[in-house]
């Protein structure tokens, strides 16, 4: 069965009417209150009932309803009297739902008995108005801190009007066990709260207010999560209740798109496994096998460098667009196309990474997934020729176009130049795309990638970078030809510091790199510099060949290790402010992407940059 | 006896010719060269002291030296092969310890024994050298996490290339007793690293890495640490070591500053508790009794509206400034001056706060100790009548003026209007004043304030605000009478939101809101329209006097209540983009602020400005 799909409103930011506007949007069914955001609105009870149904959007909750039960009667009576002025709300609401959540008070009762009766008395007020209450257990509560406990307190009131309330952070935050959803007694979850979070070291309740995630974006077990809720027998909403800093301070509309899509992802994970469960689902995303070209956006000032650059680095200018200012450069399997016909802002003398072609073995398929996953489908302003080159947008902005490479294809668009280069300096593909996300939208471009092309995420990590932290986390297929990096400045990096946004860059494999940079210096190929100290470092650091060290100081190679394999690369400084390249030779089974070394490459950088008027 | 002061590279953003740029230019002494900042620079060892040299900078220590000690002989081996490495680098930077830190590898050494032999080891290597080794306790260290146990190290060891170094955080973080540090045995604290910290529940080593601060922006006893340090006959650096994100990615100019104010801020508490220990003081900062003025930067359309609103809130333009476009508008003790002759932004209509007239017991004082605290002293752009104002710039750039107002001074250079108003709307006094920060001198400001003006700092709080997290702290003078509301986005806040920069404020007081509400409706004020939702919430959370509940809510008076006291207070619309009135009545002990209610005030504005055109 499919379920209505919903969205706390605070998992959003803006006012009350942004949230539900954006939420609406998205295609969400519900909404749930957060009742700060009503509190702060103009609408009127009445008035916000209108406006969901108007957009057609369900109330499917009111929340949270804090500290209901205490040791004092006085101060019990008093809250009684607060849950019926909120009860008057919910009818005014046309929402039948209240979430209580357990006390955090120092009055909170912890006699189970007691905490049943007086859950008992607040849920014959919800009935008296033909409403109920679902009872959550915060991870932090005083003396209801497990959802088994929370199932005891509702169990021994065993009242038609209070059930449970789960809440995946709360339960799997504190390692709980979903398998005991089975002793749940039927139709008694009242409503199921979704949320993600990474693995973090910290107090549970800063954690659970600030770092938690959309299903997809964290290390939680959302998909074996909801499907014992729904072993349990649960109908009601998939509700996301997601508290975090970040989307707290973005545009609600993108942040909505971004929890619908996260909804999609955990329906596809659980039909997945658990055809039995008669989710919704969608096929599989097509398999993507590599890059069919990485393009750049360049003008008349950049596009001439960064040509010249390449053809330093081995590349050969191959072709030339039929109808527009586009050069195809190629070298092994690896194509670059330099397009000077995207518009630009402002600024000229800028290059940058504006396409990826990703090879697809159903374009078409990848295209429609996309669609259907709320990407942005980009309109088809290329000439004829292309007609087959269907494209969506990244969270940021990067173009995608699936592709499936054959002669008549899109590189028919190209007339051969008829050069034919002198055999390339070793380049043999591109390895990874490093994309520089807006911190805004990082999870939200995790999230992107892997439900929309099916790429699986790696660990995030952090850089200690010269200018500020930086998050770093690579998206790739399972033969590892598509990886892409993404990084995020984690906070917005002062006017001071160089390169915002930082630079892309674009990664290309060669299979002996000492050849390939002999090549490179041989054609005076801008490379970065690399400090003596670096090398100095390495050799304090692992045990080198002091000849093969040699050689990496000579051409200017950064080296890692892992118990994997090891990795040599080096950069090239950076073109047209937005973008340099990267030529990395893989040994064993290194999978990594050099990180460590990314702090000194980054000084190295803005040195460069210092020197250049 | 006066100690060097240092800083480690580290504390600062940038790369390591920035940093010792900084470092120098903010007047420290020395400097600890955090190794990834050399690794990653192009100046050799013996590049960089000489620099230093050039900049009257000494190297105080070379850090950190990690996982020395193994439990596998043939590592151990390796480890002093880098070592040795290490010590090389040291030899050339003229510099004569090396910060080893204790252990977090699988294969840390457990046993006593073997550890003091293995630091012993290393410390014949540094003393071959001529140099030393100060061995730290890491609070996540794998077998070594407490002073205690590093000195137990070094006591055993017995070496004399080798000795202590206690670092603030690593003690007092695991709730260390720096009483213990009298029996360490005189000479062995060869290094001293200080640095401050919130108090935050979580993992140590994030909270180490993340969450530092400087002395006196935490929550530490750092002059009780630094005192128990000096008894133990500690006489080498005072230095910092301060991991942080946010000054990872700040100004290094700034940060440095910012530094070097917070060991004067140390050594004052220090010298005034302790002054046994002979560190150098400064005289306590002049006492601060209220505020002369508010200064408000207008333009001729800004300014007739301000002074319309002022108008309608009661105030009389009573004086005009003898030479320049500023008005003086009085009511009660509350002074404002509307400047149009500040050179403004390039936008029109804006109004902000621009300076505050603060009334101190000896202006000249006050303006002498800022400028020994490196505020920056503002140029005397004023007029030969007001002569006598010393100003500085705060963290935010708001020009701060120390006044004493007598007939004869300041207020001498505004010929009377002749105004004398209506009786005003029961306004007496401005209570605070509430500056939005940038979130990069959040903590830099609270610093500035406490440090230059002797305004004491409340607890950081944390507002869920519509548009994202605000960091909220205030600043006060013991008797309540100068009141600086300090706040700061958490994260940037996306471009869609309202008010970047956030609005300023300036909070008037009254003994008598609903008088004063009456009076401010009755003259057309532009006030805040309060929606229903928040005073039916008011009804269920406090027992209110239905009357008084029905009286706030037709004047659109906001309610927040205490053990202490109670708080009622409204707002005026946004005024030039930039700042806004409130107007306050404080009940009884009430210290706050009303930082419950301000999500709801700016979910108003914020409907206020999408109203007006």
């Amino acid at each position: 069965m499919s379920h209505e799909r919903s969205i706390a409103t605070v998992c959003l930011s803006g006012t009350l009417e942004d949230k539900v506007a954006a939420a609406a949007a998205a295609g969400f069914d519900g909404i749930e209150v957060f009742e700060p955001d009503l509190v702060a609105s103009p609408w009127t009870p009445a008035e916000l009932a209108a406006r969901c149904a108007d957009l057609g959007l369900t109330i499917d909750l009111y929340q949270p309803f804090r500290d209901l039960d205490s040791t004092d009667p006085d101060r019990f009576a008093r809250n009684l009297r607060r849950l019926d002025r909120k009860l008057d709300v919910m009818a005014q609401l046309g929402t039948s739902t209240l979430l209580v959540c357990s006390s955090v008070a120092a009055d909170a009762v912890d006699d189970r008995g007691r905490l049943a009766e007086q859950l008992a008395a607040a849920a014959d007020r919800a009935a008296a108005h033909g409403l109920r209450i679902a009872y959550e257990a915060l991870a932090w509560g005083r003396h209801v801190g497990t959802w088994e406990r929370s199932w005891d307190a509702v169990r021994r009131a065993d009242h038609p009007a209070l059930g449970l309330c789960l809440d995946s952070f709360h339960v799997l935050s504190r390692a709980g066990d979903p398998a005991g959803f089975a002793d749940i007694a039927p139709g008694k979850i009242f409503f199921l709260q979704l949320a993600d979070a990474p693995h973090l070291q910290m107090d549970v309740l800063q954690w659970s207010r600030h770092h938690r995630l959309f299903p997809g974006q964290g290390a939680f077990d959302l998909p074996g999560f909801l499907a014992r809720v729904l072993d349990a027998g649960y109908t009601g909403p998939l509700s996301l209740e997601v508290f975090n800093d970040v989307f707290r301070q973005a545009d609600p509309a993108r942040t909505a798109v971004d929890a619908m899509r996260s909804l999609l992802w955990l329906e596809d994970q659980v039909a997945g496994e658990r055809p039995d469960l008669g989710l919704p689902a969608r096929p599989a995303a097509p398999r993507l096998s590599g890059y069919s070209f990485v393009e750049l956006a360049v003008d008349g000032v950049s596009g001439p460098r960064v040509g010249d650059v390449l053809a330093r680095l081995g590349f050969t200018h191959a072709g030339q667009h039929r109808s527009k200012p586009v050069q195809l450069w190629v070298q092994g399997d690896a194509a670059l196309l330099l397009n000077a016909s995207v518009v630009r802002p402002a600024e000229t003398g800028v290059a940058e990474v504006a396409a990826l072609g990703l090879e697809s073995e159903d374009p078409t398929g990848s295209a429609l997934r996309a669609t259907s996953l709320l990407a942005p489908v980009l309109p088809r302003t290329r000439g004829v020729a292309e007609a087959d080159l269907s494209a969506v947008a990244a969270p940021d902005g990067t173009q995608l176009f699936f592709t499936r490479t054959v002669p008549d294809g899109w590189p028919a668009d190209f007339l051969p130049t008829g050069a034919t280069g002198d055999g390339g300096a070793g380049i043999t593909r591109t390895d990874h795309v490093g994309l520089t996300q807006p911190f805004d939208s990082f999870d939200e471009a995790t999230l992107f990638y892997r439900e929309v092309l099916g790429l699986g995420p790696e660990e995030v990590t952090e850089i200690p970078a010269p200018f500020g932290l930086v998050r770093d986390r690579a998206v790739t297929n399972p033969e590892r030809s598509v990886r892409l990096s993404l990084t995020a400045a984690l906070l917005r990096r002062g006017e001071w510091s160089p390169g915002v946004p930082a630079p892309q860059h674009v990664a290309f494999g060669t299979e002996d790199i000492v050849t390939t940079a002999r090549a490179l210096r041989a054609a005076g190929a801008p490379l970065l510099e690399v400090p003596a100290n670096y090398h100095d470092d390495l050799d304090a650091r692992f045990d080198l060949d002091p000849v093969r060290l040699s050689t990496m100081r000579e051409l200017g190679v950064f080296y890692d290790e892992t118990a994997d394999g090891a990795y040599l690369h080096l950069y090239t400084e950076v073109l047209g402010g937005r973008v340099f390249f990267e030529v990395v030779q893989r040994i064993s089974g290194y999978d990594g992407y050099g990180a460590a070394n990314a702090p000194v490459r980054m000084a190295a950088h803005r040195r460069a940059r210092l020197a250049t008027p």
